[in-house]
Parts: structure tokens; sequence; C-alpha cells
């Protein structure tokens, strides 16, 4: 009867499950924690002020012994960002492989975390043991170089995290997916698999990031005077594509934009974008030369506000015009929600009299998805046959889709588990089950505040931003509460001013009798006279203009 | 040479170029004014706040004499739902179909304005004279009974608007594009063509109804518990098809949602619906009756938070919930924009259990647009072949794919006009040219208030929204200028206050010795002061916190 001591499996999501982006996940057998991934996300639209959003890691704070490092499946933002803000307060061993390492250090060096935190560069060939687990990896193909995924042999067997991937089976820059080394994983036996569902809901296959070469190329060719080619500063591939239509066309090729400056600089750097001598000029020396022999790599293909192609299409950018005939490639599809700054960005390039190149990478042909469609999601399960499958990376209706897909391969329902972040799932002699939730959330980062910002400081802005605000400061005496000066009223984002000095003035004769009908009934306590003013005043404004702003009254004492 | 005495004829939008919604197009020739539809838009994301936005029509109230009347062409919110504001301060005749001027009789009536305004119904066979010019209609197919075009007979020749159409050769009710009669138009000459350009970007036709009906009818069969469906209250062809999916499989429908309710109340009181006797039953009865007998006709397809189904989603309707096993249908797509929330419901329903069909109505079958794809586009232009194009209904990216599917069937490039808003195209003797611009933009309201919200206030909002605000009060010794209260601080949506108590002190020790210096430099105006305090506290949370709160300095003196 000695089971009862026996140890447990257990792995959960501390993000990237019911979301899209900041991908967390953690491994643990006995005092044994593996993490895979460390990501950002961009905050949703409720989420005022916030610059970005990473998991809460406070179960890995409290079990900070244990944590043998954190191994990350490749270089985008969703599984690194939030790496600066989680080293500083969980300085554990990074791994990942060569260029992800590379990506990841420039981020650790901004950050000032660069010397402090133990880094290990992998290759899909590593192992790794950590604690009484042992790592070893698989080449995949996803938009970016050097993806791999995760075995994880632990006593209850192996775990496999797939990362993002595709099965491109004619991949740019040799970035095969290795279906040796997955189906020598599959025949060993997995217990569980977490596999990405992003495209868990797109029917067949993704296309080919090579047919996009073809399509950029023909596009380079025709085009009269300048191309500016808008892509993610990530997708490295794709870059060298762009770089290969330039040198067949001959063309030079400049590049703006922040991230697009630094990817190209680590990634030619480590050798993964073959850029031939004198390919790259400034963009200080586009204007010399004609415009059939330029082009222009850039950031911005999701119309972000301040990115390079947005600053050119509203003329504003400080090195770079966009002129009447030039072609424009958006390599990109529009994330959700970004749908109107790519369609604003394309109106303003389109009344410049640019040639816009634009929409579904279906239709325009010059952008594929980097990860697998539901084709390649059962291609993965079938080669892996789990006996788990957890559905990770995608919104809840994504796992859903992805489960039922696990189903249509012949997965049983009750061996697949869809969970939210922080839901366990544990499994002992072979059996799992749903196990006891951990700590999981948002932790919302604006400026440097890191989790200053909570529900209530958002349903402040919130409020804030509908109707603005309206501040009621009087100075009341000491001695016999009378009223001093005031009541004053100031308001900002609720009406334009100047056009409602009557209502202004109104409301301030309703405080002032307000307040002096409270005197005459001798209620004084700053609370009660504070709620009556505001109820007052919320009623007033609420009847005359059907708003709500948040008011705020400030009693002063002389 | 009399010549120079001719009048002209100018045609200019007032909303619904460069934008989707608020659509108000005029025609004027000489002393007499037409206005084409009269719509609202739904605010842009940076408008917060802001309820709905109508058109500026400060040219039609200072032309208010020459104002013939506006005719609408169909009864969309994006073409009727700036009449009450606009009616209110143009009190000109109203004409419509039958069933559009239902739904504007509802909507007046709630603004206490259908006594006073004169309302006309018309037939498409219809013909008006409005001052010098004739309006007569044709029948067109939209996602909407009663829905016409016009011809306008002026001195320069026919001005055709299309109003929002498609070409679907096996419509729903009988609601068929009117091929002769547009073909007739065409035979006697069109000098300008104003057209749909809502789905210019789309290549192809557009899909029929009646295949939607097919596609909803074979889920109300296959579905064994009850079906709920979400679709656009106006589409009333698509309910139509609902009632239709409900007879032939036995389902009693329920309607919930305010906008649901209404339309299909006056729309089966004018006879475009069909509901058989006793179909329709009180959301009460649903759960006296087998779940595979009920069928749920609902508003919330485009994910609005405050929707039926997205409070059924949530369980938090009143009346209804969605129950383990029950099928949901969106029969739309979403609008950009729109996808998020879209997605979120969609999220939630399969978290009950739902069974849920969404997505593109290209792979779910359930929906297809009103707007009619290139070749209907083209098809239209070959009809009218006008002299002068005009493409309207569009952002600007659509306007010039309209001119460009116009260019293709032969309209020479210099007589296509892509206009803003307010930008004038006048013709005299045959001959189009750009005019003067006339004043445009968007008047928007907020609660009760019309135009009293504008760029300050947004800009406010936006900031306010972004890093809330500090307050800081200080009382002041109108003898002496010596502190007497304060200051106090007070923020909102900046910080979380019980953490950053540390941060909240050092910056009022940084307001009292500015405001220490300050005096012992004599400085004591108060405006000089403000901005002293405000310029070293801003300067200190940004250091601390890289956030720019609105900094709101207020000095009482006593």
């Amino acid at each position: 009867m000695s089971k009862k001591n026996i140890d447990k499996l257990t792995i959960f999501a501390l993000g990237g499950v019911g979301e899209i982006g900041k991908n967390m996940y953690v491994v643990q057998y006995a005092n044994d924690i593996v993490v895979v991934d460390c990501g950002l996300k961009f905050p949703e639209e409720d989420m005022l002020g916030i610059d970005i959003v990473i998991p809460d890691i406070s179960y890995l704070t409290e079990n900070r012994d244990k944590v043998r490092g954190i191994v990350i499946t490749h270089g985008h933002e969703d599984h690194i960002g939030g790496l600066p803000y989680v080293l500083k307060n969980l300085n554990v061993p990074v791994y990942g492989t060569r260029l992800t390492m590379g990506l990841i250090e420039m981020k650790l060096k901004e950050a000032n975390l660069l010397g402090e935190t133990k880094r290990i560069v992998i290759t899909a060939d590593s192992e790794l043991k950590l604690g009484c687990m042992t790592a070893t990896f698989f080449k995949t193909n996803h938009s970016i170089p050097d993806s791999v995924g995760v075995c994880l042999e632990t006593p209850e067997g192996n775990v496999v995290h797939t990362g993002d991937f595709k099965f491109d089976q004619t991949p740019v820059n040799e970035q095969y997916a290795d279906l040796h080394q997955m189906a020598a994983i599959g025949r060993r036996g997995v217990i569980a698999l977490l596999s990405d569902s992003t495209n868990a809901e797109r029917p067949g296959y993704t296309g080919s990031e090579r047919s996009v070469g073809a399509e950029i190329e023909d596009v380079f060719r025709k085009a009269k005077q300048r191309v500016v080619i808008a892509t993610f500063a990530s997708n490295i591939h794709r870059i060298q594509q762009v770089i290969d239509a330039c040198e067949s066309t001959r063309r030079k090729l400049t590049v703006i934009g922040r991230s697009m400056v630094n990817v190209v600089s680590i990634a030619s750097e480590l050798g993964y974008l073959h850029v031939p001598d004198g390919m790259l000029i400034e963009p200080e020396e586009v204007n010399k030369l004609a415009a059939d022999r330029v082009a222009i790599l850039s950031t911005g293909s999701q119309g972000e506000p301040m990115s390079a192609l947005t600053r050119m299409a509203r003329s504003t950018h400080r090195k770079m015009d966009i002129l009447p005939g030039d072609t424009v490639i958006i390599a990109a599809t529009p994330i959700p929600g970004n749908e109107r700054y790519v369609g604003r960005t394309v109106d303003e390039l389109m009344r410049i009299g640019a040639h816009v190149i634009y929409g579904p990478g279906s239709i325009t042909g010059v952008h594929v998805s980097g990860h697998g469609s539901q084709e390649e999601l059962k291609l993965m399960l079938n080669i892996m046959r789990p006996k788990y499958f957890i559905p990770i990376h995608g919104e809840y209706r994504m796992l859903r889709q992805h489960g039922m897909l696990a189903e249509s391969v012949g997965i049983a329902r009750e061996d697949i588990f869809i969970v939210d972040n922080g839901d366990t799932v544990e499994i002992q002699e072979g059996v799992a089950r749903k196990g006891s939730k951990v700590p999981a959330g948002n932790v919302l980062i604006d400026g440097l505040g890191v989790g200053d910002v909570g529900n209530i400081v958002l349903r402040d802005r919130k409020l804030l931003s509908q109707d603005g605000i309206l501040v009621v400061v009087v100075t009341l005496s000491k001695q016999d509460g009378t009223i001093l000066s005031g009541p004053d009223i100031i308001s900002r984002g609720f009406v334009y001013v100047r056009e409602s000095e009557g209502l202004l003035e109104e409301a301030n004769r309703i405080v002032t009798s307000t307040l002096h009908r409270l005197m005459n009934e001798n209620v004084n306590e700053w609370a009660s006279l504070k709620t009556h003013v505001k109820d007052a005043l919320g009623r007033f404004l609420y009847e005359q203009t059907r708003r709500r702003p948040m008011i705020l009254p400030i009693i002063m004492e002389v």
C-alpha cells in the first residue's frame, strides 16, 4: 500500500489559455518545476492606459526553490516578452535556441538584467536535466526561425509542448518541421500533449511561406517606383524573401522602424538572414537612387498609430515619404481589433496616391499564417498519439474547436482537458484528473508600475473616459462650519465649457443650496456632506444631459 | 453670351463618404435642394463617451428655404437614424416607402416629432416634383424590404442614387432588383451616378439570401434542443426565413431584444412579415415547451455588451437562459471593430455548453451581405452608363476600389470623382468639375447633448482614460498669501492608492515645497502658481511612474 506516497505530475497554464498571448506553462513533478515560455500580451480594449499584460507568477515565486528553469520555444513577444519582468522576481536559468536567445538578450540588456541572468543556448538536439525531468526538443516550422517544441520526460511519461507550429512542406531558411524526431517521440509514448490552437477554427492547411516569396517578387518586378513592404519584424523568413526579391529585381533595401532595425541586425549577425553585400542602405540614401531601384522594409503592418508605416502614410515620418505611384505591400492579416487601424492606414496611403496591396493573405498572396490549420493540428495529434490532450494558445472557442479535432482523430472526450489559466491537470499512475486551482491572472503594467493598476483604477479610468469629471471644492470654517470660499466647480471631459455656462452656473447654485440646507440641519460630517453634494449634483446633471460624469467633492477646512 | 447666367447642378455628401454610416447626400439645382437619406453612425473608438454621430447640416439650415425634402432610400439606421436630430432644426417633408416610413415613424414618435413632420409615403412607381427636379424610383434588393434607388431628373440630366443594393437573383419576399426600370433610366441617360461602395473590395458576386434560408432550416432540423438565432433586427428577409424554418420544423418562436421586438411588430403590421397564427410565443412560455419545439430570435449578432444574446451568454438575461446542448446561430459577420465582442460572446456560449455556429458567412452559410460585390457594382455601372461617377457609401479605400471598377468598365478616370464629405461636384452644361467646399463634419451626440462635446472634451477624456487625474487643492490667505489648508492631493484612475502611499506623500511634499519657494520669491499670480505646481508634480510623477496623469491645481482663497 505504498501508492499514496507516489508523487504526481501537475500541468497548468499561467497564461495562454482563454486568451491570445502571455504564454506560460508549468510542468511540475514532486519538487521540480519546469516553466515553458514567458510571454506578454497587449491590453484588451477595456484595460485603459495599460501598456502590457504579463502572467501572475505568484505560484512560482512561492515555490522559487523548485523552479529548475524557463524553457523558451521561440522568440516571439507572446513567448519571451514577460521575461524582463518575471526574471526580476524569479532569477532562474533561461533556455533557448540561438536566435531565440539573441532576441531575449536584447530585452534583458534594455532591462539591465543581462549580467545576473543565467542563459543557456540549446539546439534542437540538446538534452537537459531539469531536476527529475529531462527535456529534449524537436524543430518546428513557424513564422520565426529556430522554433522548437519541447518533450519533457517525467516519471509519469513524456509531456510534449508543441510551441507554435505549422507543417510547411516547402519552408524557407531550412526551418523544416522535424517529422522524424516528432515521430520518434510519438512512438516512445506521450502521456500529455499541449498543442497550439491559434488556427483551430480554420479548415484545411495553412499556405506555405515559399508561395509568399513568389508573390512578393512578382510585385517587386511589376512596380514602376519604390516598393514599401510592411510585415512583422520577427518574421525573418519573410524578411529573407524580401531581401531575395530585392536581389532578383536589383533594388537596394532600407529598413525603418526600431524593432525591424533591431531584428534585422541580430538575425544577420547570427546568420539567420543572408543579406548581400551593399544591399542595405540608409534611409537618407533612398532619394539619391532611381525610384525603381529601391525598396523599403518597414514596421506597421497592423496600422499601429506610432509605427513607421503609419507615420509615412500621414507624412509625419522624419526620414521617409511615400510618393504618388509608390507600391505599398501590407504583408500581414490584421489581428482582431486592428482592422480599423489597418483600414485607416490604407486610406491614408491611397490618398497620397500609392498603390496598396492589402487584405486577407488568401486574396493578396503576400501573407500566410505561421500557425497550422485544422488538418495540421490533426497531423500533430496523430503523430504524438497522446493519452491526454490539453489544447493551449487560444481563446476558449479555439481550445474547444481543437478539442473537437482531437475527438475526431480518436482521443476520448474525457481525456481532453479544456482549461483556464490556473486550472491544474494532475496525472498520477497514468490517470489524469482536474486538480485544485493555482493563482493565475493578469498583471497589468502601466509605465514603470507593475501591478499597481487594478480593477478600481481601471473602473475609474473607464468612468472618466465616458463622461469626464467634475471637481467641487469648498472651504469651510473650522469654527462654525460656514462656507468661507466656493463652492467652485471645475470640469474636464464633461462638456464644452463655453457652450455650457448656464448649466455649470445652475450646478453651482444646486451645490450651494444643498450645503446651506445641510448646515441648517446641522449635518456636518464631511462624509455625509460629500455624499449629499454628489447625489444632488449627479441627479441634476443626469436630468439635464443624460450623462454621469465622475463627481469629486473636496472639502477644505480653515 | 447668356451662358454665364445658366444655373448649375451641385452634388455633394454631408456624410457617407470616407466613412461607413451617417449617409446624407445633397443634390442642388439653382434654388432647389433635395436631400437623399439622413443617417447616423456609431462613434469611432477615439470618440470616448459619445453615443452616436450625425452629419453637420449647417449648409442646409442656412439654405432652409431651398430644401424641398429628404428622400429616404431604405429603413436602416445609417440612412434614417439622423432624422430625429436633423428634423428638429430643419422641418422639411420626408419621403419614403411604406416600411421605411413605418420605421421612421417609430423614431419620430420617440422624439416627439411625429405631429410636426410632414411624411409622404411613396412607392417605387411614385413621381415627385421637388422644385425644378423630378424624383422617380426603382426597386433595389437589399437586406431590408422596400429599398429603392432614386433618379432625380434635373435640368442638367438624370442624377441616380442607388441607395444600398445587391443583385440577388433569387430574392426573398419578392424584393427583386427592378432591372427593367433601371435599364429604362440608363437608356434615357444618366449625367451622374452615385453608387454604393460597401463591398467594392470584394471580388465576385454576393450570395443569395435564399441560400441562407436553406442553411438555417438545416440547422433547425438537426438541432436536438432549442435554437437561438441572432441577426440584425432590420433584416426582415432573414427573419422571414427564420419564421419559415420554424414552420417547417414545427417550432414555436419567441422574440427578444427591444429592436427585434419593435421591427417584428411593425413589419408584421405592415405585411412585410408573414407569421403563421399561434407561432409567436412569449419568452415566459418557452420553458413550458419541449426544447426541440422552440426557437429564439434575438438581437446581439455583433456581440454588443448590452444585447440580449450577450446577456443570455452571461446568464444575466432577465427572461431567458441558454442551456447546455442548445444551438446558437450567429447569422451575421462582425463589423470591423466588433470581432472581439463577438469572439467573447461565442466563448461564453461555449462555456455554457452551447453548440455555436459562428464565423464568416462564406463558411457557415447562415449569412450573406446585403451589398453587391465587384461584379454587381460593374453591372450597375453598365446599366446606368453614367457620364460622371461618384462612388458613395464607403471608406476612402472602398471608394477608390469602386473608382477602379468604373475605369474597368470604360468610364474615363477624369469623369470619376472620389470626394470627401463637403466636396462639391458642379455640373454645368454637361461639364463636371470640383467646386468649392461646403461645411461638413461630425456632430457628436452624448446623452442629450448635441454638439456640446468637441475636440477639447474628447482630448481630455482620452487623457483621463490613459493615466487618470490628480487634483491638487490648496487654500491661501487673502491677506498674506500663506497656505491656510492643504495642499491636498486626490487621485482617480492613476494608481492603486493603498499601494502607493509613499508616492503620494512625496508628491505632496513636492507641491508644498514648490509653493513655499514661489511665495518666498513673491510669485503670487494664481496662473503662475498653478503652472509651477503642475510642472513640478508632472515631472516628479513621470520620473517615478512613466505616467502622465492630468493634473488639476485648484487654489481657494479665504
